[in-house]
């Protein structure tokens, strides 16, 4: 093997770039390949029956023997939920703080690897090696506790990965992002920043996580004689540790409702991210046994998830706990875009059975985990990097990140807005786009992955829009007659009890254009076939405006 | 006949109560009907291929003889948009103001009616007689110009209807809402108020429409040297007017881009609802004329529509403009729910082109058209109605209304927060609920108006979620032969060229389940036909966790 060359630094965003979600990027000199993140994106509305979207490693398979390890920054979904389809190529160790792999063992238990995986649990302030990189786990303030950025030592310099964060002066945990190391970091001098873009386009500061506690209390205080029910994100520990606090000061028992919700107050207690004072947390099952103004119920739900806790409860459905107006909920959580109608499908749920519902827009339940534009510009100052490459946003989040750095002094060609598979190389001279490798979606639909692709979606779409005709018929291509049929069967179109007619013209048509074709010379199967595509076609959209999808089905005897 | 009896007045909403869109009620009185509003909804996500929702009007159908007359308050679609369909059936005169009518009658010219029908302009003060009905058209401010509350004398007492409404103190024709007439009709008494609830939740007043033509202002200031693009809805004629008038004062010349914005600016301009500076509006095709600086395009598309002007600027497909960092991007609209990635795509778009964009978030280019809490306050303090009925919302703004109403002093008992169908009947003594007329929504998909209902839906559903494997198969069922096949087609499921070995098993499988079921005495096609799909239901979820629609398709020689 020739001698590595570690004259050249390449950055290769594998998913978070010009998308939401499915975070991954690699970092790769010389003979090694480091690889941050390892997150699932969620489909559009488009991807019709899609799971998951998470994203094409083609070029970490091929150089599988180069990667030396995955850190993660933090254990929300579209930053490790990738790592059970992930590992089943690659053998490769992972690097994350206690709550990322204590949340990632959950769900590789599922996973059935091939093999074991070799997880390495760091702290905040932690080094490892993996290959000519040292990476540094760095405390940041985040909607999750544990989070890092990572600084990683480069032959070519310092690359510094914001990952997630804001900047939280009064912190749950008071643990405030560790300015001090980062502002270290940067008087040391920094090769690269890669900076997450979330909230870049939004002014001022982000509010502190405890702000939501204040708005908590008001609501105990005002509301003694109610139970409250308080449906927020599972992975949200510190929220979780300010609803437990209220509920303590005001005299409540907190039950758990909602499988993640469960999974994760329970881990979280258990690794200490939550300090439960005796006899406050109960089991669900319990609940019976206090006055419903001694309850506070902590609920998944609050994206309105047709399947969850709280949607649940709001419908009736629920086993466990009926709602009535003796209750008041509080959707502690934005909508994430997309989910609007989700979300107020159950508020309208809720108010129609008398119930009083705190959300965003009416009360201060929610802050973001996102830096906003001053604390973006603070990195910046702080780290004072050479080169700059957002990530993590739609391309008007890099473009508004972009801006941000400009302000801050940097020269425009020096930050590089990118895309997935696009190469960033930098030299001791100079940074610039250079090729690209594969990379883009590939859809998870129920245990397939990467098998439903843009033809299947497209089918789906169709299908969709007006439904389905089926024809078939049976043939003697010897002798040319038909022996059966034409048949149709419809799904999605029409409703068939009220259309008979309709179907028995068409049926009509399809023989015509059968027997029609099959008196051509070498007529085949396909000219058959697509003479009656195009006849039913014409017959359905001058009757109906529709164009269901038509799926001729010819056999012979 | 007998004589009516007209101690009784019925209100019957058959759209716009806990929906949002599709806004008709009726009041009844004795034999006679008056419908308020005929408008279109919009379907939700789950209603695959809808183009539009109608109300279900087979109330009205049953009593077609005793409706005489629909009157509209305003000519947005959801108010007006289901005439076409309605007149079908309905041989009924239709009143409202000029600019509602002219738009109307650009909509019937497309609809091909069985007859002639009866139209009536009025003007903001005039009174109409419907059966024992007597109308009076109020101006209100709105989002359209030529908007009307209704003040409808009936045997028991004054009905007020809303209308969608705000109150404008500066509004850009000059013509505030007529609070005197109002509080005129106030003091005389009423009955019922019927208010609109769009924004019962929104604290404060609605912003004049003339803070968005400060902050038009602004951006033409400050960007004399580029191109200015406009995206709006096509029915706010004042908005348009102040992009005019901006343009004017700028020295810009105006061009119109996208159907709806022809059509409207020209009516509009035609019936005197704008005033266009000789000279300011040129055709879209001598912009060449004219350097960029000197213009302003607008434009429809503000939702982000996939075939909209903006849209196919945004991805530089419009014809006639190419869009490039000269420009810039005013979207003068907020997104409507549902409609916030769409609008994403096209900003995403912009900014990767190096284009500026504007928004509602980001600087002060839209105001709503409705009513927020004070306003409706306002309205409550002029009426003072005995009773009342929120109208035109989801349930979680009508109870809003409601809480507004008892803010205002009204007893909960005479407050009716109602939902479609349910029928509310006020005597001289009393108000109540009292049974329920047939109401729902009814599709429009192509050509076909109620021929998609919930079974077509449903199977839509199940084919977008998984899509479909199709088994044909030819039998001899006298001799309980296979003659052909069985055959798979599959379509929106899985890749068939990276999938021959699964179709070869799946047909393996129907083939047994076909002979076994054969086998059995008195074996018919239905038994067939469920072996079939128990047998490759279980197949395929055990092999992929998917579950496509299995469509079994026998034919008999």
């Amino acid at each position: 093997m020739p001698k590595a060359n570690h004259g050249k630094l390449k950055i290769i965003p594998l998913g978070g770039l010009q998308e939401i979600g499915k975070n991954m990027t690699l970092l790769e000199c010389g003979n090694d390949i480091l690889v941050i993140d390892c997150g699932v994106g969620f489909p559009d509305e488009d991807m019709l029956g899609i799971d998951l979207v998470i994203p094409d490693i083609s070029y970490l398979e091929k150089h599988a023997d180069r990667v030396r390890a995955i850190v993660l920054t933090h254990g929300h979904e579209d930053h490790i939920g990738a790592l059970p389809f992930v590992l089943q190529s690659l053998q490769v160790p992972v690097y994350g703080t206690r709550l990322t792999m204590g949340i990632l063992q959950n769900k590789l238990q599922e996973a059935r690897l091939p093999h074991e995986p070799e997880l390495h649990t760091v702290e905040a302030g932690d080094k490892i090696t993996a290959g000519v990189f040292k990476v540094e786990f760095i405390h940041v303030n985040h909607s999750i506790a544990d989070a890092c950025a990572l600084a990683i030592q480069t032959p070519l310099g310092m690359v510094y990965h914001t990952g997630d964060f804001k900047l939280d002066v009064s912190p749950i945990d008071g643990k405030m992002m560790d300015l001090t190391r980062i502002g270290e970091i940067g008087n040391a001098g920094v090769l690269l920043m890669m900076g997450e873009s979330t909230n870049a386009e939004r002014p001022g500061f982000t509010p502190s996580e405890r702000t939501v506690g204040f708005s908590l209390d008001k609501i105990f205080s005002a509301n003694k004689d109610k139970r409250i029910i308080i449906a927020t994100f599972s992975s949200n520990v510190h929220r979780v540790q300010q609803i437990v606090d209220a509920s303590a000061k005001y005299g409540r028992k907190v039950a758990v409702l909602g499988r993640s919700m469960v999974n994760v107050v329970g881990a979280a207690a258990e690794l200490g991210y939550m300090d439960v004072p005796p006899g406050v947390l109960i089991d669900i099952n319990d609940i019976r046994r206090y006055r419903p103004d001694q309850l506070t119920l902590v609920t998944t739900g609050s994206q309105g998830e047709p399947m969850s806790a709280l949607y649940r409860m709001a419908f009736g459905e629920h086993d466990k706990v009926k709602l009535s107006s003796q209750d008041l909920v509080v959707l502690s959580a934005s909508a994430i875009p997309g989910n609007e109608k989700l979300v107020g499908r159950i508020i309208n749920a809720l108010v129609k059975n008398g119930i009083r519902v705190f959300n965003d827009p009416n009360a201060d339940v929610h802050v973001s985990g996102h830096a906003c534009k001053e604390e973006l510009k603070l990195i910046h100052a702080l780290l004072k990097p050479r080169y700059f490459m957002p990530v993590h946003g739609e391309y008007r989040h890099l473009y508004a990140h972009k801006e941000i750095a400009e302000f801050m002094g940097m020269p425009s060609d020096h930050i590089f807005v990118s895309e997935i598979g696009k190469v960033l190389e930098i030299t001791r001279k100079e940074a610039k786009f250079n090729g690209t490798v594969p990379a883009g979606k590939v859809f998870v639909d129920g245990s397939g992955v990467g098998d439903v692709g843009s033809v299947v979606l497209r089918d789906r779409r169709l299908l969709a829009q007006d439904g389905l005709i089926v024809v078939v018929a049976t043939l003697n291509m010897d002798d040319r007659i038909v022996m059966s049929g034409p048949d149709i069967v419809s799904r999605g179109f029409v409703y068939v009890k009220e259309s008979e007619e309709l179907i028995e013209r068409a049926k009509k048509i399809a023989m015509a254009a059968i027997e029609r074709t099959m008196e051509r010379e070498n007529a085949d199967w396909m000219q058959i076939k697509s003479s009656i595509r195009d006849d039913l076609s014409k017959f359905f959209y001058s009757k109906t405006k529709r164009k269901p999808m038509i799926l001729p089905v010819i056999m012979n005897i």
